[in-house]
């Protein structure tokens, strides 16, 4: 029998997925289950994008321009130009997914064995994009009580070696909500100008800060103009998860011009997903407002019923719509596990995400969990419930 | 300055984009331009396709499974089903083209180093996708004089090396329209067998095979179960390249468990595609009688055209939409490029793709390009009546 690759084999498995065997036992069963463990949200799509994909009149459905149709990539990069990131049409190249962004771009700065250092807890697929460029992930670990600020910079520079390439941030964080400020951005900037690396922004919930502070875009900085890459997408921005487009945007004409040969052997972004991704720029500003007023609300509906909740602390985000939460417990991820397989309440139970899987570093985060408040207020209350009522159970 | 990867460096322009500034200029200056470089059909996608987007009742575009709608995945282990192909639902992953397909397929066989053995030519994108995945592209050079039959597949065992890892073939061929007969296949699943070998077959052009010839399926062969892997794609059979929508089909489990991993990082595969490419399985057989009609007519249309000229050759194709053209020049590349910048037709000239860029093996292919039928009969003589004059002036 031919065999599988080491590559292959040490691809890890997400953390968020590992418990689907268990919640489709339960659901078999007959439980209820609220879904905690995914960045899905439930917010209805903007009309225009719906309904330009409705209209659209092609005929042949082609190949389209393989840095995405070149109409698109004005329009964004006058969206871009309106939230102050001073960028052009050539700076942009759409992607099948804020995922394509990020391999096209482990693709074109490192090479095998090569580091990437990274502030955990940190979004777990940038662990299979490493994996699959062949990339070593090297972390620096943000700590909970801190709410997952910026670890001190001394802490990255102690870890840069001569193979590291690059330092990723996703801002605002998934999964700790943390955003960024503007002296974090700037203290990144200066160390990677010092060390001649790129710093990659991985900003994809931008348009998701909260309580008035602004997000502050690592292409607002100035003066590194040629070590800063931002990825994006429209999954969370424009609720549109499944449409698979994002893209990579720089100014460093030496690294666009690499990712594009990548673009290019893979063809070109899907054309109905970019129809609609055009069309979402028309969303009128009232529809983030509504849908920013409604994550305030849940977030603080959740985070106050969680800190009700005997020994459970909350790291309050200003961003995006995850959570990390310490759970009075030993092990997040059996007690995880416990609740689907073990655990009902009424009939219903909940999934969470184990933290331990958003830590590169073994045995970290192992009492948290990740929340996301992608749920109506009613029911991330029935949640808690389940959560609270779950842990007297399991304590005992 | 960082420095881009050594990778990044290595990744190949595409052959067929190398002239694209040359036709930007042309079409500049005016020139008219027939596109003969390309695989991108003038064929309309099926209705029932089109107006399944059309109709979509999406309120979120959310995150399908990973491995695509169980909807999809059923109706197609269906269809391959009726092709005598024997597969099931859970042998199928949905890719985001079969671009996608090839990369998930590397990388789950192929560590770094590892090398896959291809008949050459071959479709100059495996260069990209090996190069992204670190493989080393093995070649083996099929000839235009046997119309690129198989070699021999002593040529084949010949290059076996303890760092092969698979055998890769396009059937029927894209750049050469060679339609393998069931004994050629039936000889390298043996060496693959006989080898501990993936055999991975690319049939994206599975229903372009003419002359009532029948193509032959690696995942029909008995025996090989554990070697075969099936790439496919819906961009030609339903002239959807715009969709990128593609699959990964194979009954090896261990491969198939791993590929799933890499389409966990990446999420999902674009939905809007996939409610096409699902319906796309509802077009009617007549559908694809008249467009192979019309490609058969194209193609005796176009090589009786061609033959006529002095000194030019043609490889005829069985399948596929493409064919291998032997010119009266030394450089095609050059000459494909004089097309492009020196030379008019009463206002008009012609794209052509030199052939070399579908040889790893360097100073192949010199004299040869490759054309691809996917224009009206009208213009495809138009088209050769300006390589017929070209070829006298550049000739001179």
């Amino acid at each position: 029998m031919p065999s599988i690759s080491s590559k292959g084999l040490a691809m890890p498995e997400s953390p968020i997925r590992k418990l689907v065997p268990y919640a489709e036992a339960a659901t078999k069963q007959g439980k209820h289950i609220y879904y905690l463990n995914i960045g899905q949200p439930d917010i209805k799509t903007p009309d225009c994008a719906l309904e330009a994909v409705k209209k659209n009149d092609l005929e042949i459905v082609s190949y389209s321009h393989s840095a995405g149709f070149a109409s698109y990539r004005e329009k964004l990069a006058n969206y871009y130009q309106k939230q102050g990131i001073p960028v052009n049409t050539e700076d942009i190249i759409i992607t099948t997914g804020g995922s394509e962004a990020l391999l096209f771009t482990m693709g074109s700065i490192a090479d095998m064995d090569d580091e990437i250092i990274i502030p955990e807890p940190f979004y777990a697929n940038y662990n299979g994009f490493a994996t699959s460029s062949g990339v070593t992930v090297v972390p620096v670990t943000s700590s909970f009580e801190d709410g997952f600020a910026l670890p001190p910079v001394s802490e990255f520079e102690k870890r840069i070696t001569n193979k590291t390439k690059a330092i990723i941030i996703c801002n605002p964080g998934n999964p700790t909500g943390y955003l960024y400020t503007k002296e974090e951005v700037e203290q990144l900037a200066a160390l990677a100008k010092k060390h001649d690396l790129f710093l990659v922004a991985d900003e994809v919930y931008r348009e998701f800060a909260y309580e008035g502070k602004k997000h502050y875009s690592v292409l607002s900085q100035e003066g590194i103009e040629e070590n800063a890459i931002m990825i994006d997408s429209v999954s969370k921005r424009y609720s549109m998860c499944g449409a698979r487009i994002g893209c990579v945007v720089s100014k460093n004409k030496e690294f666009m011009a690499t990712a594009m040969k990548f673009a290019q052997a893979r063809l070109s972004p899907p054309t109905f997903a970019q129809i609609a991704s055009e069309a979402a720029l028309d969303t009128p500003q009232s529809y983030f407002d509504d849908v920013i007023e409604e994550y305030v609300d849940r977030r603080n509906t959740l985070i106050e019923a969680l800190e009700k909740i005997d020994g459970v602390q909350v790291a309050t985000p200003h961003g995006a719509f995850y959570c990390i939460v310490e759970l009075p417990v030993e092990d997040a991820e059996d007690f995880a596990k416990w609740l689907l397989e073990s655990y009902e309440y009424e009939g219903e139970t909940v999934m969470i995400a184990p933290a331990s899987g958003f830590y590169s570093t073994p045995n970290s985060g192992l009492k948290q969990v990740r929340i996301a408040y992608v749920l109506k207020k009613e029911n991330l209350l029935k949640a808690v419930k389940i959560l609270e009522e779950a842990l007297k159970v399991y304590n005992k």
